[in-house]
């Protein structure tokens, strides 16, 4: 049994977002899948998807701080510069902590852990709305 | 053809462990599979997965010192604090590393390369046991 | 419907290389496949495999220059030493970025957005072919 769909994820501003809800509550056929994988893909290159803790706001916004400084704006020796001088560290980011998650399905569930929150990762000053193609397979 | 079941970890020192045989030999159905994916998820936001060199123990206490110094514990502009000083580093190690794996199974074992083996990265100092969820899907 | 199969990649330079095209151009099969997932998967320790942008040849210099300096060679604290300085670096950067893909497939196609392309990090000097395995699962 699959299940494929496109989520158009509402604009964000740079920064991490929790967005567990906004995905499960667009995909109510989760409930017909007593085993299987989900699959969230962005198809895009300068935001990500990181799952982490699901509390406290401040770890978001620690990790948008953490993430500036470990991939500076305006690098001296960067050359791909025609977009931006947040484009390039969005792109750096986006793959250290890549555009992808696959998640088990339980009892038609996502199995998170308690803890657990899906990110949705902007890099980009304005990144517009981003999309995510979701496949889930099951039984 | 669907399997899935949680293994609980045995508790782990903070740094980076090969467990790959302790999940294979919890796993005697992967030799019912001729071709599938073995899906392994930690369900924690202060461990990470990954996979790496095999042989030499010096690459997983290189791996320490690297990760301790590329995300310091204490830095001033950090603020959540109220878990110890370890915890926000787990966090952000959590994400760079990542807290699943997926594998392809072929023949009825995982098809790792000769070098490749599987890490639980205890990110944390007292972190106890970890749970991590196998589905394995395949035919 | 399950295909698999290791594909023999061309050797390449130390950096970041699209290898979106060379990859497809081996997986005819993909176009029998209405719904489902590929996984790339590279069976090596010292290179890795990440979706980027696929159009500005400097995005990947940057990438190189980047990751050169996060995760320097000759740190005074790294032990595992023996196969040349380039080695241990290749072994962390390989974990940071990763070794594996899972890309939905949607009508016969791998669904990529339309700036994204497949990078080979190859973080050896001298890393010779590298092998990677295909699986592909859908209906």
């Amino acid at each position: 049994m699959w299940l494929q769909k496109v989520i158009q994820l509402k604009k964000r501003a740079r920064g991490f977002h929790l967005i567990t809800h906004e995905i499960v509550q667009q995909l109510p056929e989760l409930g017909d899948f007593s085993i299987g994988m989900m699959h969230v893909f962005m198809q895009h290159t300068s935001a990500s998807l990181t799952l982490n803790e699901n509390a406290d706001p401040s770890v978001r916004q620690d990790f948008e701080s953490f993430f500036n400084r470990a991939v500076p704006e305006n690098e001296p020796y960067y050359k791909h510069l025609d977009e931006g001088s947040d484009d390039l560290p969005a792109h750096l980011k986006s793959s250290l902590l890549g555009c992808a998650l696959t998640i088990p399905i339980t009892g038609g569930c996502p199995n998170l852990g308690i803890w657990q929150g899906i990110y949705l990762c902007e890099h980009r000053n304005d990144g517009g709305r981003r999309s995510i193609v979701v496949t889930v397979h099951g039984e």
